[in-house]
């Protein structure tokens, strides 16, 4: 038998979690510094909880889980049966289980809001890295388990959330090095649109129509909107706004002209005008007004954001929005909210791509000792103690091996530098450093070693 | 309908994760000071991997996923409701779940191993922390979701690897401020009882009522014993060296006597030897030779590690030992390992029972900026962007609220400092700086905030 990692989840190898750590830790820098907390919450929830808040769709890819011990009693056998038999695939679930895997962390973050009201100071400022799990079929860059971090304000309505995330993303991808272009829009101008049509009611039709921009051309957006009931002479109305270009600027202007008589389109307009302008004085210049993005997520009531590499053929890889009742579903209504979403998995293979990561971060452990018996090596374990104390990360060949077995090890884990204590320099306190780049080698006083290295 | 965590598992708030994060960054820092590196594995194994690895207990722990859409065919459903009726749990169970999750990182880590070893430089010291989950009935103490910080070097039989682990262990709860006891012992010593006993075959029932003493006092081992198998006569030979009292010396002098002529037993007493001698020699002093020590999992072959908090009464907060054929499981024979787990769970009791977590660790954020508006806030942002630069983690409070209630969010917060740009304030280019804690204010030029806060 062969025993492998399940289809579509993955090891993480040594190298990779050290390119994986960088990004998780850069994320997590720059969310600390503008005084986001962490949380965590549990990997499985409540079914209640999970199931519909992601759509039907969304409810098949739920991972769940079986209920502990004897899942099915005998006098539900008949019960069972006869569901499976009449294709009642969800009721015959729920006789079984009652528990599944997170899907995103926004409804269990939602779920913790109304559990921990009484303790959270509000605004809350919460980030959370962890891993969600979707029932997906695995293909090339699509996982059925990968990490989310996710950074919401909750509990404010203000702009300034907005813009502040924004600054997040940006302060974020400046570090990494990845140059990206940050696209803006709001739910009210696709909510202007919806009115000027008389089709309110179709706000979300039309917003997934117009998700799919991108990925299938404006032809295909008319043919799927007209589908779903949008006329003809509709589509002659949302063409020419899904058609504006020029600068944020004359963008804004010409919306101005079409829908900024309307008061849910006035205010979308002002909203988009008041973050562009704010980021553009914090020296932010590469926000652009895409008055095509949609968001899938049906939740998002105010702004939206999406981020992309530039001169990458890749999706998204940050987004997020103003939700304006996400907490309303568990029962506490009227809590406004603006969240963002890093994609980690994207960034890596972006960052792997351009070759942006930092070579240091792979060779975290500075120092190799060669092991040459017992009495030179408690020697070394002197010395590595006070390396470690100087946060000079060292490590010991465990074994009196062959030399050439040692240096082989050496080579093979990238270690800067190999230091050799043996009898000549037991007997004088002295140790042989070695250069692993640059191969030169050079005696040293064992009490000097510190300095030498630092 | 109320939405909860699921019983047995945990929210974390901020001020736990800053306390839960600093055990785990502690763990992980000393980890890597050593030249361990980091892997992780996924959530979900299949359960051929899984299964028959814990036990037949072990087995039923195992949460199991519901395999995903249609989980059983219309066809399958008279197999499927025989096996309910016959109470076959385990067969109905194959039939509809092929996944489950991880029950510890051992076993995944085998796994990986035996995946990877074309990748693996060896000896391959590897550390993982990420939670694993058990069925278990939830009760105080015990959790069906909980983290392992484990670390393994696996590849090497030389001691020197337990003694690092051992500098490991006392480096950790050194760092952490704990005071510990670590008891060590050897498999082989269990091994020479049975042999002496002519029950080598029972050798595991032996370890699994040894290991209880602690738990149930020595009669009701001996009682297990017999029940077991073992005879009157055999307890007698038992009781004597389970009695062994003294300094560490003095009970391998006793032990010496009893069983140092028999070859195994003589093995597990130099290994017992070399690991104090040489623990000893770099300043650890804490180290117990318990010779009733014998830990459940029976996968150990040579050393075994137990800590204790020095006068709680709080089970085993650490624990390892050598193996000498865990990945043989998986297809990979003869390779031995050794490895320890911290519990952070256990170790977060302690810290807090004992008050030991520093309080620095829970002011993530130094600086809250008061908002008095539009233009005051304008300048909050660039001095904050400057603060942001040195390290020093802040926020805006993202409304022009009343003061009153952004100095309440500035105290349940717990904030450091306060700094206020009002009108004047604008004016002069100059702030207040409020130190929350010893409530003086100090009005000090812009540019010289960052000398004033580092």
């Amino acid at each position: 038998m062969e025993y492998k990692a399940i289809k579509g989840t993955r090891d993480f190898t040594p190298l990779q979690m050290q390119k994986r750590n960088y990004i998780f830790d850069t994320i997590k820098k720059v969310y600390l510094s503008h005084g986001f907390l962490q949380i965590e919450t549990p990997a499985m929830e409540s079914l209640n909880t999970l199931m519909g808040k992601y759509g039907e769709e969304g409810d098949k890819l739920l991972f769940k889980i079986l209920d502990s011990g004897e899942f099915l009693k005998k006098e539900e056998v008949n019960e069972f049966s006869n569901l499976i038999n009449t294709s009642s695939i969800n009721k015959a679930t729920k006789m079984i289980s009652e528990k599944g895997l997170r899907y995103d962390l926004t409804v269990p973050f939602a779920r913790f809001v109304v559990n921990h009201r009484n303790e959270i100071t509000f605004p809350f400022k919460r980030f959370q890295i962890q891993p969600v799990w979707r029932a997906d079929r695995p293909q090339k860059g699509r996982y059925r388990e990968f990490y989310q971090c996710d950074a919401d304000i909750i509990g404010s309505d203000s702009l300034l959330n907005e813009i502040e995330l924004v600054q997040i993303i940006s302060e974020v991808f400046e570090l990494l090095g990845l140059e990206i272009s940050i696209k803006l829009n709001n739910r009210k101008i696709l909510a202007t649109f919806a009115q000027l049509l008389g089709k309110e009611e179709h706000l979300q039709d039309l917003t997934v129509a117009i998700d799919k921009l991108d990925k299938v051309g404006m032809d295909n957006v008319l043919k799927e909107l007209q589908d779903k009931g949008f006329s003809a002479e509709d589509c002659d109305k949302i063409l020419p706004i899904l058609n504006i270009k020029g600068s944020n600027e004359e963008k804004l202007l010409s919306l101005q002209n079409i829908i900024g008589q309307i008061d849910i389109g006035k205010k979308g307009i002002e909203e988009i005008k008041y973050i562009i302008d704010k980021t553009q004085k914090i020296g932010i210049n590469n926000l652009d007004l895409d008055i095509t993005l949609a968001r899938g997520l049906n939740y998002y009531t105010g702004a939206i954001i999406e981020v992309k590499a530039v001169g990458m053929a890749m999706g998204s890889i940050t987004g997020g929005g103003r939700y304006d009742n996400l907490t309303g579903i568990f029962g506490m209504p009227n809590v406004s909210g603006v969240g963002i979403s890093f994609g980690a998995d994207r960034i890596y293979d972006c960052l792997e791509e351009k070759n942006l990561f930092p070579s240091e971060i792979t060779n975290s452990t500075k120092v190799l000792f060669i092991n040459f018996g017992e009495k030179e090596n408690e020697a070394c374990m002197m010395v590595a103690n006070e390396l470690r104390k100087q946060e000079i990360f060292c490590e010991i060949y465990p074994e009196n091996a062959k030399l050439k077995k040692q240096m082989k090890y050496a080579n093979d884990r990238h270690f800067p530098f190999v230091i050799l204590i043996g009898e000549e320099e037991l007997t004088n306190s002295t140790c042989v450093i070695k250069n692993m780049t640059s191969g030169e080698q050079q005696v040293v006083n064992t009490n000097e070693i510190i300095s030498y290295l630092s």
